[in-house]
């Protein structure tokens, strides 16, 4: 039996590593074949809440690349309709919210989420997958203010307007708003860790439209919550969000204990203004993926070279894999990335 | 007759005002009950192309507000279709191209625009309105990257992943098709230019999903190439994208006179990496005006302080006026924004 890989681990705690550890957000999805298969014959949310199809999907990428991780197959949007939340999922775009919440008579709807009652399934998938896996498994959370973004927008938007619209208008129902999705999105964070992730994301995906100022007043006393909430239960929160480039010192400042930093802004300038106190996970353009592979081979140097061999990179995209990409250029990269580090150690 | 109100360029020059020059990017829209009025009876193409009501909707925010300049009614999306693009026009989403730019085969069939007879409804609208009116007029063409997004994408899309991909992939065929949307967008700047705009907004909106490295390999040779071209004719020229806290600097290098800032960047932080060599524009979080006039106060003031009463800044919201906006706030905040800085003289 193959020795358990704790590179990624050692990488999240700043510890040196042999060779640059790699995973992917997304990387058990459409684009690989054996997903799409699966996926003709179930619904997206039956594959989520069976946990032997969870488990086969989380260990798809496994079979096939060299990865440092595996992230749990599910979906950000499971504690909304364990909270009672009418939602279609479409896969992909996200989820789509029958009756957006606009007023604190919405917000009392809300029924605070019980993992254990509500979600059993999640759970069980983390228990077979910490039993059999020689990689960490990572377990996931959307961020607060993104899961309110659903809400509230009812669905995916570019910059979530009308969420920012109810933030400054309806201060009250936004702040009883944050706090039930809060408290819910703790308690779902803690019964994974329970359940057996060594590291939890999370996906505060839509942050970036955000200004500091508001950031502050709006959510950081919540995304604080959340990381302090799972503090002393000592694995590493890696906090990721999209155009986060106005934020990031807030974000390192929110609590984790890895950024995940998207592919507008260099490692070498993240590193520079998040000091060394935190690990860094980035950035690879997804889209690069989708070139030939002596241009995702240059795109990875650089991506490389700003990270500059410190301890605590942890290599990713900057955003999820797209569904066109070819399985075959992850292969390679995986391989590629794990090469050239251990050809530059630092 | 009243004098010339020239605030907005004296701003743009960095020249000292008696006030800070206010106006909104889409204040000619359908947020007001005249214009969506005037929309029902006729198609949105329509609008754009009769030069009498362009003129007549370009006016509308004039007849109710105090603002410091006028925008021409129109649409970015006008050269495509004038370079024989076929596409369809959802207002406010932006155009939704048939057939989208795949191969350079696609580029080759886009036709130059000659804007005095492609599009010279276009110019006589602009004619008549420098006739009429008493605050400077501004007008305005796509960024050539912006216009490219739209041709490959085919449509608006969160962070354009195909157009990145597209650019990795083939890029001879992106080369290609900058070449042939800078030359258009070129000739329809100078035209507008020529039919009496006193100052040009070049809309790079979606220039933010790329990183600094990118940017430099696959929009700044084009971008710098259209703003070259603009320098000779003496007006001033704002640079606008969304989302472009990774890109600030490069913006400024780029050639604009001024930097439209977008609601994400404090103005403090924006100048502070900017220097005193460019005025700026922004950048009220337009969804501020769906609240109660107090926060919008709250909100305005902060822009003005961190402003700092330097020479050079121009009042506007961070991005366009959102269709829900109440008329009487914008009139209020463009009051309100005049008398604070009468009394905040630097």
């Amino acid at each position: 039996m193959a020795a358990f890989n704790d590179r990624f681990l050692r990488a999240c705690r700043r510890e040196p590593v042999d060779a640059t550890p790699v995973w992917f957000m997304r990387q058990a999805g459409r684009y690989l074949p054996e997903y799409r298969a699966l996926r003709e014959r179930y619904a997206f949310l039956e594959l989520c809440r069976q946990p032997q199809l969870a488990v086969e999907i989380t260990r798809m990428p496994l079979r096939r690349f060299e990865v440092d991780a595996a992230i749990l197959f599910s979906d950000l949007s499971l504690p909304l309709l364990g909270m009672g939340v009418s939602l279609a999922l479409e896969e992909g775009a996200g989820p789509v919210v029958e009756s957006p919440v606009r007023r604190t008579a919405d917000v009392r709807r809300l029924r605070p989420l019980e993992p254990e009652t509500d979600l059993p399934f999640v759970l069980e998938a983390i228990r077979i997958l910490r039993a059999e896996l020689r990689v960490p498994l990572i377990g996931f959370v959307g961020g607060p203010f993104t899961m309110a973004c659903y809400l509230v927008e009812g669905r995916a938007s570019r910059d979530f307007a009308r969420v920012r619209a109810l933030m400054f208008s309806e201060p009250g129902t936004w702040h009883a708003l944050m706090e039930v999705l809060t408290e819910s999105l703790s308690r779902y964070a803690r019964a994974q860790v329970a359940a057996g992730v060594h590291a939890l994301q999370i996906f505060e995906s839509w942050i970036g439209v955000l200004n500091p100022l508001d950031y502050r007043t709006f959510v950081r006393p919540y995304l604080r919550r959340l990381t302090e909430t799972l503090q002393p239960l000592g694995i590493p929160v890696i906090l990721f969000g999209v155009g986060t480039a106005a934020l990031l010192e807030e974000l390192a400042e929110a609590g984790g204990t890895v950024i995940g930093v998207d592919w507008r802004v260099p490692l070498d300038t993240a590193w520079s203004r998040l000091g060394d106190s935190v690990a860094i996970q980035g950035n690879l353009d997804p889209a690069v993926l989708l070139a030939p592979f002596e241009v995702v081979v240059e795109h990875a140097a650089r991506v490389l070279r700003q990270a500059g061999g410190r301890p605590g990179h942890i290599f990713n995209t900057g955003h999820g894999l797209l569904p066109e990409t070819p399985p075959d250029a992850v292969a390679r990269l995986v391989d590629w990335v794990h090469a050239w580090s251990l050809a530059h150690p630092e």
